[in-house]
């Protein structure tokens, strides 16, 4: 078997902390599960052994990393998660769910943290070879409104989600520029709406590709 | 005091493992430091506690790491830490002396893993904003030679020097030619010769530019 063939659709989803998005992979798993289809669920960062300890030092190391030092990071998270585990799921037949890839690396390194978006893409593109996902889910939501879930939540905030408010409307308006520009590839839906309504409107687009 | 001017030399110090970069460097810090000059040693990958962190990652993880999430670390590292401890010394005005920098990326990830020499530089520069040192002294020793030194100290192995010594063939080559392409920044030493002769020629180079 080719590698490098792709069996099975690849998506992705993408948003600010907060959003839904691991509630709509859930969802989507457990339709594509009923439908007899095999589904990896993975994340970035992470998703590998070599990528949780590179994610447990971007999200949680004690003091500044340098903002070439962390775009880099996640790339080499990103390049290794690629080639050793969505790519061979993908060459299997399995259903890849993935919660964020390269357009989160856009949206909060490039718009937020003052690197350019477009270095940031290609910085990515040459650590996976070019790979793009076939579908990306945007979770479109006003971070205030996010901000009060993660609070509800009572979870504590990593490191990224402590940075200021004024830091995510940057990166939302980055993820609304991302799906502007590639339409094709992104499915946004508003995060505010009732989550079984956003699942179906998912499933409407995932159908045609499963 | 503005942090990008560098108000002291910095000298990086390339080659195989076992041709004596440690050696050197402490000889040329001794010299140094006898003529008054403040002297930070450091090295790469390392030298901060989130280059540590990755260090020991790359070095000393179990399994297969992507070629691409390689190179990735190490640029990841050399930002962090060019950033955050080389610029901030050499705007200090103190001497900093380097075991290993982009060139290692370049003849190790380029020449021996089959990526190519000039992205692997290409990703160093941007990693670091283009800075170089002012001079880098290769020790160059044939990989046999350099292997019965290290057998002679009885070191574990760690995983690059465990790589087949074809690899390290290549490796050399890749650092000659490295050095070849840019002669005013190399100074290309025998590292066979006697030590303490090496030391008087890295000396003679470096008296000038303190």
């Amino acid at each position: 078997m080719d590698p490098a063939a792709r069996r099975a659709p690849w998506i992705t989803f993408e948003g600010g902390d907060g959003v839904g998005k691991t509630t709509q992979a859930r969802l989507l798993e457990e339709w594509l599960a009923a439908r007899g289809r095999a589904v990896v669920r993975t994340r970035e960062p992470g998703g590998t052994e070599v990528g949780e300890r590179i994610r447990e030092l971007v999200l949680h190391h004690r003091g500044d990393i340098a903002p070439r030092a962390e775009a880099l990071l996640y790339a080499a998270d990103r390049a290794h998660h690629v080639a050793t585990r969505v790519l061979p799921a993908l060459a299997r037949g399995e259903v890849v769910l993935q919660d964020r890839y390269l357009d989160s690396s856009v949206a909060y390194q490039g718009a937020g943290r003052v690197l350019g978006m477009g270095e940031v893409r290609d910085l990515s593109l040459w650590a996976t070879g070019g790979a793009l996902p076939d579908l990306t889910v945007l979770l479109d939501l006003d971070p205030a409104a996010a901000r009060r879930r993660l609070d509800a939540d009572d979870k504590p905030f990593d490191r990224l989600e402590a940075e200021a408010a004024e830091f995510h409307g940057r990166v939302r308006e980055a993820f609304l520029e991302l799906a502007a520009a590639e339409a094709d590839r992104f499915l946004v839906v508003d995060a505010s709406e009732d989550p079984e309504r956003i699942a179906e409107r998912i499933r409407a687009r995932v159908a045609p590709l499963v």
